[in-house]
Formats: structure tokens, sequence, C-alpha cells
């Protein structure tokens, strides 16, 4: 199998824990955000199996920052995203389906409100850091909008909400899902949310300041050493089981947030103050969208590439842009976009997994878990 | 050495050389603009050899264009870079600092005119496609901003213009430096200009349409074959002798273009028409700069990370971002950014290249190539 190295540049940002995350033998990376974010471990299905019954600590630095404070940073965040702002409370997470003024997703990041008229952007893999700008900078918003110190660390797994006690102190796990609050390590304030990038329960630390994290990484080693703790990252077998989609894989600027199969987060209704609201009102049928698939037969390696889904006659309807063998469920699973006029499946579909692999595939109607 | 290797992702495209250039036997990959870009094949010296006696073919699809077309398509450009863009031709590439409002450097891209308000903007690592619709959908200009389907192949060394007559025809290659010209592969139109990423002889061609990538590939290794032609990338070592500046790496958005040493660019006045006008035009001299360095001793790995740059007091005056040992000057090559009070170089400064490894540093005049 091909298996170039990845080259060293500070272009490609190292994060506080990078140290520690090749102490603990990563295998492979990829580059998320300017940064370097670890993919497999031991294997992907150990590192499956793991997460899945203890506890992991996860370096997701990746997930950047974009704090946007300011009296016009509610205008601002509205203009980009559907999803309607106005109640969210001061310790509340919304993941957002961020759009341009075409309706287009440009990111698909959970805003977090820290106080009135100030978030952070958690950004998935695009520069959005210049589209805020624009705008602010076009419009003469009065707003500051910049990238602060925040490095991620995330708890995964069951055993997750034993750690975070551990390290901040009994009842500091009793967050709401998607809510934050404030610890204090070392005598500095941080706030820890009940989010992240898995269907597990899990923690997202947001570690301020770069020096604080390499100690907050061996502290929760430390403490975790009965838990069977270990370092781990985000699972492409476990993110498609639970349908978590990941954008630049499996939605991109080409897709508005329907197609992206989001349009619970504006059901109900879309905001008015979103650039995008007279083009979003206007679709009312999307003609794809994303969907669970189940690919039919022996256990495939997993896709990490775009693969085409054809009917009988060998038109292309669609595509699957992640897949794997799920070794609970026993099936490969997948996450692909689908024309609508197939989503009943009155006949066969079918994905060509390698040349000579052509496998039929079965779309659900729900993730797995 | 610590080797992780590369995920696959269809979030980080392959381009349509990617068959090919692993077939060349690519030893290693960064991640530039969502996209693969080969960083050795042979050893990075042995690249750097041929590259100066013989040609290559560079897939740089990861020069990504971003096209800008429309009425207000010059009047947005300008917006976002000081440079007079007044007198461009339309057949003229011009290198750009661009920047936003408070003249921090966001990208540095060679803006490429094709016609009366059509320009491609060929950009450096970071998504500045949003910068520009953050701008023009706030301020409702009359444009429209996509990605084409374009992916450059650079032909680079002193058999290039050889190679560029071969397969386009006589005269081909008569271009002025940062000038372009229509030429046709296959029936298809498209443009080569007379630039690139490195110091050497070399052509960009705009190949235009992803399924003429490969083939354009392969044409060029058939009658390149006389000529040793092989796959080749931007060479660190050769980049660093030529001052060739690597946004993200050497500078970033905490510079601005005089501290990027790009004032040369400014020098006939900044364009009123640029929104950080006022911002720049308030900055007289930089405090610190981008400058050749040459680093004392025996040869050094290749520094591909920021080494910070100390005075004799121990006080940090600068940092190292880029530098490897020269094979052809028998000196340690570097791009560093300097305090201003240490370029007369009044006393010994110092970089510590490695744990124990303390060196001294001589700030030079000019790059070597």
């Amino acid at each position: 199998m091909f298996q170039p190295t990845i080259s060293g540049s500070s272009r490609i940002r190292r994060t506080p824990y990078s140290k520690r995350v090749e102490e603990a033998g990563v295998k492979s990376y990829t580059v998320y955000n300017h940064m370097l974010l670890a993919t497999v471990f031991q294997t992907l299905e150990d590192d499956y199996h793991h997460l899945k019954k203890a506890v992991q600590v996860w370096d997701v630095s990746v997930e950047r920052q974009i704090e946007i404070n300011g009296p016009d940073a509610t205008k601002l965040l509205q203009m980009t995203t559907p999803r309607d702002l106005s109640n969210m409370q001061d310790d509340q997470c919304y993941y957002i389906p961020m759009v341009d003024k075409n309706g287009y997703m440009i990111n698909d990041p959970v805003a977090v409100k820290l106080e009135n008229e100030r978030y952070w952007v958690s950004i998935a893999d695009s520069d959005v850091i210049f589209y805020f700008k624009g705008l602010a900078e076009g419009l003469e918003l009065n707003v500051n909008i910049f990238e602060p110190d925040v490095n991620i660390l995330s708890i995964q797994g069951p055993k997750s909400k034993i750690l975070v006690e551990k390290i901040f102190g009994k009842g500091a796990a009793d967050i709401k899902f998607f809510r934050h609050r404030k610890v204090t390590f070392k005598d500095k304030d941080m706030i820890i949310a009940r989010s992240g990038w898995s269907h597990q329960i899990c923690y997202e630390i947001y570690v301020e300041g770069f020096s604080y994290g390499q100690s907050m990484w061996d502290e929760l080693f430390k403490l975790g050493e009965n838990l069977d703790v270990r370092a781990g990252c985000p699972n492409l077998i476990e993110r498609i089981e639970s349908g978590l989609l990941s954008y630049g894989n499996d939605i991109n600027s080409n897709h508005n947030p329907y197609e992206a199969g989001l349009g619970k987060f504006l059901s109900n209704g879309i905001s008015k103050g979103c650039l995008a609201y007279k083009k979003l009102t206007s679709i009312s049928n999307p003609t794809k969208m994303i969907k669970p698939i189940e690919i039919i037969g022996d256990p495939i390696q997993p896709i990490t590439y775009n693969s085409k889904v054809t009917n009988i006659a060998g038109d292309v309807v669609g595509q699957i842009s992640s897949a794997a063998w799920s070794p609970d469920f026993k099936i490969n699973v997948a996450i692909g976009m689908i024309d609508s006029e197939y989503w009943k499946q009155d006949e066969n579909l079918f994905v060509e997994i390698l040349e000579n692999d052509k496998r039929e595939i079965i779309i659900k109607d729900k993730f797995w878990s």
C-alpha cells in the first residue's frame, strides 16, 4: 500500500500536545486548518474498540476558534448562518451550518456563546475567518475578529465523566449537551463543553494558553491511569456509524444545508438576519441529500475518496464519501450524497469500491448509533 | 527520525497528476490549499541538483485559482492589495501582497489578468476566496467569484524552454517574465506564463480541465525523454537560496508587507483603492523584517519549524523559519525575521537549531541566487 510520509513545515502548525501525541505512537496524520491531526494510533479498529469501552484524550487543537466580539458580533455571526441565534444563551453551543449569500455551505462550526456579544466559532476545515473579516471590513461593523490561543483537548468515551471529575472536581462533568461551564486548572479559568467529534460521552476542554497544554495532557494521563486512558483521535468508523459529517469530505461548498442533511437545524425558520435568507427560503425540496448507506458484502477497506454511485443503467446518481467496516454492527457503513429520485430505491444501486469490486448498496433511514 | 504517514482523505484533494506523481516515486507530501503537494522525490539534494541542470515537471495544482470577473472585478481585487493595478495589462501577472483592512498579510498570490475585468488569482496557502466573497457580498459588488477547474503544471530548469517548445511549438517559450500567452493542447486553448516557484527558468501551464491533466503530463514526459525530464516539486534548498518566501512559513497574518520584505512592490505608492491604504501609509519604518541569513558551521539538517534568534544576553530578537545546507554555495542558507535594531548586527546573534547545537548567524544583504 502506498504510504508517503508527511513533511515537517512550520506552515503546518504543531499543537501544544504534538510531542505527547508522537510519544503515544501516532501512526498517521492528516492536516486540518493548517495543523496536524492524528488519524490512527494502534489500528483504526483497535482505536475504535478502545474508544467505545474506556476513555481517550484527543488533541483536537485543529478545531481552531474564531473569536468575534463587539457590539455587532451577533449581527455578523447571524449574517453567516440561517440558524436563528436570537435565543442563544451565554452557556450555550450551537452547531451552525455556515453559508455564503448563495446559501452554499462554507463551514459547519460550533458557535460557543461566551457572554453577550462575544463568541468563539469552533471551525471545521476552512479559513472562514476571512469571510467574517470580509463582511465586517466591507460593512464597517463594530467587531473584533481574531484567533485566540485556544487548543482543545477532548475527553472521549464511557469513562470520560470520571476523568473530567478527577481533574476538575466533583460535579464538573454535570453539563447538559451542547452547554459549557467554567473550570479551573492551575489558577487559570477555562471552559469545558459537553460536545465533541464522536457519539460517545464526550467533553471538550477549551485549553486557553499554549503553555498550559502539555501539563493538562500529563495531568489527564496521570489521573486516568486506572481508567486505561489512551491518546486517541476522531475515528473514521465511529464517525460514520454515528453520522457525524465531515466538512470537506461529505459536504462542501457545492452543497446547501438541506442537501447536507442539516434541514433540521432550520426547522424553526430561517433567520432574516442571514444573508442567504432569500436564497434558502426559495429552496423547497433538495434534489440530493446526505444519506446513511450500507454497502453489502464482505468487509471493505476504509473508503476515503469519493466513489460514484450508479443505477442499473450505469448512470451516476450520487457518491459515497466515507465508508468503513463496522466491527460492532458487522456491516459496511457509509455516508453518501444521493439524488432524490433514488431515495426510495425502486431499483438496485451500486458503488465501485475498487476496480472489479462493484457492490450493491442500501440507503438507510438513519445512522447506526 | 519520526516519520508518520499521511492519511487518505477526500477532504485533501488529489490532483489530475497524483497517480503519475506516485508512480514517479514521491517520498513525502505536504498539504497546501486542501490538496496534496509533493516535497521530495529522490532526496532533497538530488532533486535540487537535477532541478538546476535539467528539466522537471511539477504538479503545483495546489496553486488554486480564484476567478474574479464582472464590472467590479478590478475594484474588488484592488481593495485587497496595496499594489497599484491600474496599469496592469491583459497578458500580465502581478505578484501582490494581499492584506486585510489592518494591513496584515492574508496571502501573497500572483494575480493573472486574463482580459478586462477578469482575473485569476493564483493563491498561496489560505482560503482567501472567503475574503473576496465577504467583501463582495457585504458591499453587493457586481462580480462572480469561484474556483475554476485549473491545475497548474510547472516546467522547471535550464532545459524548460526546450520542453515548452517541443510541446507547444517553436516560439511558444518566448514570453517575458511575469507575462502569459495562449497555447493549444488537443484543441483546447490554455495559457502559459513565464513564472514559477523557483529561481530557475520556469513556466507555468494553467491546465484548464481536469481531464486534460494526465495526458498533458504524459506528453511532457514523452517529449522530454532525451532531456532527462523528471517529476519534481518546489525544492526547499533552492527556494531559500533564491529568497522565495512561503506564506505560512516565513510570513503570515501577523506581518505587514514591509515586514514581509515586500516594500519594493509598493515603492510606486499605495493604491487608494486598497482598504488598508490609510493603515499602510502610516507605517514608516518596519520594526522587523524578513532577511537572508547564513548559519555558520557544519551542514545542518533542514529547518522547517520556527527557531528563535537570540542576542548575547539571550533576548529573542527574531526567528528563522526556513533553513538548509546549500550544496552549491557550501553554506547553510536561511530565511528569518529579525528585529530592526539588529540589522546592522553590532553584536553576535545565535540560533539554537537543535538542543545543544547553538550556531552563530550572519544577516546578509541579499539572497544567494
